[in-house]
């Protein structure tokens, strides 16, 4: 069952009715101000950091579901409601949301009156806009009434939700009931005090009425779908003192037969220095020092879409900004649903991902979380070739709050950049995805400069060191920190966060990654050891190009040793162990009733090829096998589940993985972040189909007839999806922020279409089976633009044949050509 | 206006309409299991603390205003609604909640029916009892059916609503059916892992239907009010899987006219030992190892609330629990708002406060706070008489937090009982209260044994010295840090958590007690330095009567050469300073434009006496003019305000207090907390008549009739009333849970009405005016009862002339009879 469709000429999806299982959302904002918006206008704007500069109060987990946000109310002649559906709730004629790239757009009809709505951040503005166009579709002359509603957020997110004694009397506003271009309501709690921040909500036409007291809009006892005012018709002109601020406009609507009027309102966040704060004293209008709210900056970003064709202007210069992003890769095809996920969908994801830096969704408050070492490296794998000149920002960011010792802040914050001292170190693979994310940057821009950016280890000033011996100390780390068999020490943690061997944890609320009470250098990490097999060869390579021989050989002596190790004490006979926990047992073996096999190490360990060589009795190659045993055991229709079977009680030797119920989360469900590597690996081994297989299970648009199943937004990935010993298996959960994102995109663009950055050229080598058997991929790569044509056979072990511009070449690597220029490359396999 | 009346017969607030202008609450619980109870029915449970034990889940600042809480819902024939209003908000032909000593009960009829609900938490059980009794009022036959819910929280209250990744999968519920006594749901999330404790939810039939899935009983984007569940009148008997727990169970009625039916509901938090959390595997019953809940001591739980008559047995012993708590002090005169203030509301605000420790109302949301050192000794002044035995080890739980230099932690955590290091020391008047909660420890009980407790410092085992040493460096901590002026420094803040000397922040969010950046040495408090003066003469009277003299005599020079510092340079001219700042520089003067004068310091300066014989130009001791101008300065209707002028913009060098808009909170808001120190003060000074006008106005009772101004519950004090200067003058906010209550009866009891335990005896000396001209006080103490009756003049100066049992005495300290024994005394004044 689906709930909408693609529109895939205007890059958006289309839900088509108010009742989706779930709120399905979007994410307005490229730069500064980000706006999260359901498809019925649900949702918060926040400058910057989503705990620290929230413009809008949300309220998660709430009954109703999704209930707050920027609503449109309107009362014509006695009916009142809201054209996104929601919060009114009363029946509309049509009904129709679209996400789009950085905008939304809702239409809703009722009684002969069709309201649209569009909702963007422009580019370089820290705003959101809200234009409303109503429309008398009837034969009769109407009257209505338009109420704008958002409910101010005191600033800080978390102290918003908890500190009533304080919150509920420092409210404050300011009107404008005329001002410069229409009314303007000013939101400036704090702002008497330490903020030199306040918020603006204003409309380009001078309102019959405004309302700043929740109070009195909403009115006591009442929801938001019962609200006073819009109810009554007649804004209250009411001014918070306290309790909750929000704002509200009145606009009186005459409209013809067929008329139609707009309004724009604008929400915009604004900042004055702190000698410029108040408007100077004025004993003839009654101004007091410190008093009222110098709205000069206000003023200025009003004018900037006081008209409708500044607004449009506005929105058209975002699409460009799109267009122009989402230019650097595409793909036609003959499977429609691999070009909107290639070309649209799974790079804006990326995109939201690189933005938000997972800390705000509908799964996430926007108050927890910092930037993650280890995410924001995988991250990176999935924007670089989007924003090349951010990712090198990033890189710096994350390598400069690196220990010495090669090892890592788990998190770091996004305002100070500094590490988090509350979860601190020792998650054992975040060293190495710094290799992971400086060798992708590298393959895909060539600028070698960064490894000579002097960084600092934990933001210390004095510190600094090339960044190539960042990478060095990461790979150091992890050779210096290795097991009785000489695989590397899992530390409080690897990629599986819930993997915890060395934290023996019997209290409720205790932290299983910080709560380290039995550190004894005997836990070892089977992924960790693959993970540092793929990247260390990186590692080795970016030094032999360095010209370091002799750091690059010693390198590869280790990688070496460290695949032996994983052959020789990491496989069980049909598939890799997982790990060898704090007794020095090993996890994830046949000879265990649960948690017998995991996916992680089968995939990395695929992904480096480890194993691809090595025969076995069954015939075939470990990693062939491996993945053969992936696919059997945890294999379902919707992808592969983590581990199988699922743990059913809590084992305290291996920490959070077991409190899941089983089919959740890390204790069998189905991850999304490491199915691709499955998929990858698969591509390693040649066996396209396969790989293609399980790309479709787990991809939202293939997905997207299932949504009464998969539930959330068949546009985007989840983190996850219930497996199959769990109660409601298919169903997704913790949507839109998730390395998923990233690392889909890798399998799909570089392994499946199999067109992938490298140090000497543009590889081209895909690798998907017999399904699509025709298409083109268009790259920009380095300033030139690569036309990719492929005819492909789909045969299992079929070698592509490279024709560049018209030359045919050896091999599958195209090589670097001068920027601005065009290459055409056909492929035949 | 008032929105309903006191019952003082039934020790009720009897609320008469659902449309209260704020939710009016109540507290069940009187040991270790809590709820806060509106007259809606919202709120919510918990078992000891309520971050971390939290059974049923809250929305504070939520939209409707009090969704969610213990809600029965009817459906008759179609027509949906709910006797406690809330939350489905149906029309009520009668209505009506009383709030009683620990219980709450509902009754709304509809249609013919009458349902009355009765709550409770009794005495020694870890449950909430929930007794409904549905009456056919009409003429016919009915059969409705009746929906019982509550929505769970996951236990911990923050993580709860902050960490969705992890809770929406988790949720873990189990349903009997057929329980030994009716059906019963259980919630045990987390149980499969570290939790040994679950909720159950059961009720005393089997019915005909339950549901433990939020989404299917409430119906997507539905509110509370349109559950889909109550509306389709058929319950999904759904079971919850992650997402969000809930528990109902739906009982078909059928009512021959004028007949009616008792269900009881029984919401309880039970705990398991590790080795006997689940049921013996059974391989016939398909019961696996770890699967099913050992639910042994809930069914034992629930055999306890199985029939009507052992509900009713239950509720009459809370009755007598109470009846008994409040018979320590009762007052009976001609001005019944006096009585019942005394004799219920103030003393039942006292006990909650020990209760809940400040910690959960509807604006303190049970996640934040831990115990403060100052509130927990202030608190215990107010219900030491009530129940001695337990202030006793609140003293020392709280001396034990004390570091050896005499300072104190600010707070400490309830369930681990140490300081909390977030917040630390600093706040200087802290160890002076420790003083003045075992003083009055010991004058209420004589049990000088606690002062030889070995009370250990910061709760190092081994550290452990005798409780006087305790006080002894709580003495000597003050003395030994004293500014410029011989003025004790005030740290990070005194009483005035937001007079902030020695912090300058210029960052939003910074802590204003916990920043301190500016330790100077300098800034010094003439509040602390009156407190010295009042606790230090408690502390030389404790060292003597046990002996020491030297220390008593020392006590006393180190008290009197405060008290000149205090005379030399606190004072303005016409009242007392409130303090010298970072720089030196007096505050609370007339100098300045704003914050000229400051009710703490006049408060505290005359309840100790200090000025009270010296005299001023104004032919008035200037103990008398201070309080003569905070009538001026600080007075009006509804109280006096902390401070006048309010400060208009913020000021670094005072923190806090300038944050907030003038006439809230420290900012010119009238604090009901130091409001009784002025009454007090004015009894020290024999001006009964201004003591209990003042009282008055600031006094819940008194002000029911402008409950639409005042807003919160009048039948208890709120922590602060808008000031002169604020847009909402005569507003209250922060009800409940604030040391007003403990100040409030000590001034009325034992100030006003004047009846006071000392060290050699009770003391009467009323001083409260001539509106009161007759009355009698029962007041047990140390198992004695005094039966005490008053003659009162009012007249400024009278003495009281005491008979006691027939014999008049001198002065008026009645010497301690001996327990058991009834003493008679007459007092003419």
């Amino acid at each position: 069952m689906r709930y909408g469709h693609f529109d895939d000429e205007a890059r958006e999806y289309v839900i088509t009715t108010p009742h989706t299982p779930y709120p399905w959302i979007n994410y307005l904002g490229s730069q500064e101000f980000f706006s999260l918006i359901s498809h019925q206008a649900g949702g918060y704007s926040f400058y910057r950091d989503a705990k620290m500069r929230r413009l809008t109060r949300y309220r998660y987990n709430n009954v109703p579901a999704d209930a707050g946000g920027r609503y449109f109310y309107i009362h014509d002649d006695g009916d009142v409601w809201t054209p996104s559906w929601m919060p009114v709730k009363a029946d509309l004629e049509h009904f129709e949301a679209r996400h789009g790239l950085g905008y939304s757009r809702m239409v809703g009809a009722r009684g002969g009156l069709s309201v649209e709505t569009l909702f963007f951040v422009p580019v370089g503005v820290n705003a959101e806009i809200q234009k409303v166009t109503l429309t008398n579709t009837s034969d009769a002359h109407k009257r209505v009434s338009l109420f704008s509603f958002v409910e101010f957020c005191l600033w800080n997110a978390q102290d918003d939700q908890t500190n009533y004694q304080r919150n509920l009397s420092i409210g404050e506003v300011e009107v404008e009931p005329e001002s410069p271009t229409g009314t303007a309501i000013y939101h400036r709690t704090e702002y008497r005090e330490r903020r030199n921040h306040y918020a603006v909500y204003g409309v380009n036409a001078v309102a019959s009425g405004y309302d700043t007291d929740r109070d009195t809009f909403v009115g006591a006892y009442n929801g938001l779908g019962e609200a006073a005012v819009p109810r009554d018709g007649k804004a209250g002109n009411s001014l918070a003192s306290g309790w909750y601020p929000i704002g509200s406009h009145q606009l009186d609507v005459d409209l013809a037969p067929g008329a139609s009027q707009t309004y724009t309102f604008v929400l915009g966040y604004l900042e004055n220095p702190r000698d410029e704060k108040w408007e100077p004293a004025d004993e003839a209008r009654g101004i007091k020092p410190l008093q009222v709210l110098n709205k000069t900056r206000a003023h200025e970003l009003l004018a900037q879409f006081a008209t409708t064709e500044q607004v449009d202007a506005s929105f058209a210069e975002l699409q460009a900004y799109w267009t122009r992003l989402l230019s650097t890769y595409s793909v036609t095809s003959t499977d429609a649903k691999l070009d909107r996920m290639v070309n649209v969908w799974n790079q804006y994801q990326c995109m939201v991902t690189f933005n938000m830096s997972r800390s705000a969704s509908y799964f996430e408050t926007g108050i927890g979380r910092g930037m993650g070492f280890r995410d924001s490296n995988q991250d990176l794998l999935g924007f670089v070739h989007l924003v090349p000149e951010r990712a090198r920002e990033r890189i710096i960011d994350i390598a400069s709050t690196q220990f010495a010792d090669g090892s890592a802040y788990h998190q770091y914050q996004p305002l100070t950049k500094r590490g988090n001292n509350d979860i601190g170190s020792g998650f054992n693979d975040d060293p190495m995805w710094l290799v992971a994310g400086v060798a992708a940057y590298l393959k895909e821009t060539g600028d070698w400069s960064i490894l000579d950016e002097p960084v600092p280890f934990d933001n210390e000033p004095g510190t600094e060191v090339p960044l190539f011996e960042h990478l060095a100390r990461s790979f150091d780390f992890t050779v210096d920190n290795r097991g009785p068999h000489g695989l590397p020490l899992i530390g409080r943690a690897d990629w599986n966060d819930c993997l915890n061997l060395n934290c023996f944890s019997w209290e409720p609320g205790e932290s299983f990654q910080t709560t380290e009470n039995q550190a004894g250098g005997v836990a070892e990490s089977v992924f960790i050891a693959a993970q540092f097999v793929l990247y260390g060869r990186e590692f080795a390579d970016i030094a032999e190009r360095r010209g370091l021989d002799d750091v690059a050989r010693h390198a590869r002596e280790a990688v070496a040793a460290m695949e032996q190790a994983v052959l020789a004490h990491g496989w069980d006979g049909q598939w890799f162990l997982r790990a060898y926990d704090y007794y020095g047992t090993p996890i994830g073996t046949d000879a265990d009733p649960e948690g017998k096999i995991w996916i992680e190490p089968q995939g990395f360990a695929t992904m480096a090829g480890i194993g691809a060589d090595v025969p076995t009795d069954a015939g075939v190659s470990r990693a062939e096998l491996a993945l053969d045993k992936v696919e059997e055991m945890l294999g379902t229709e919707h992808g592969n589940v983590l581990q199988f079977p699922a743990y059913t009680s809590y084992q305290v030797n291996l920490g959070e993985v077991s409190t899941y119920p089983p089919g959740y989360k890390e204790n069998g469900g189905i991850f999304c972040h490491n199915n691709p590597w499955v998929i990858i690996g698969e591509t390693v081994l040649g066996r396209g189909d396969k790989a293609f297989d399980l790309y479709r299970k787990i991809t939202p648009a293939y997905r997207e007839d299932i949504s009464d199943v998969h539930r959330l937004e068949p546009y985007v990935y989840a983190q996850m999806i219930a497996g199959k010993e769990a109660v409601r298996h298919g169903e997704a959960k913790n949507s839109w922020l998730t390395g998923t994102a990233a690392w889909n995109f890798v399998a799909v663009s570089q392994h499946l279409l199999g067109v992938r950055p490298e140090h000497d050229g543009l590889v081209v080598a895909p690798c998907l089976g017999p399904d699509v058997p025709e298409f083109t991929v268009t790259r920009v790569a380095r300033g030139a633009t690569y036309t990719i044509r492929v005819q492909n056979s789909g045969v299992r072990g079929a070698q592509p044949r490279l024709t560049v511009d018209g030359t045919e070449i050896e091999g599958t690597t195209v090589p670097w050509a001068p920027a601005g220029s065009s290459v055409a490359v056909d492929v035949v396999l």
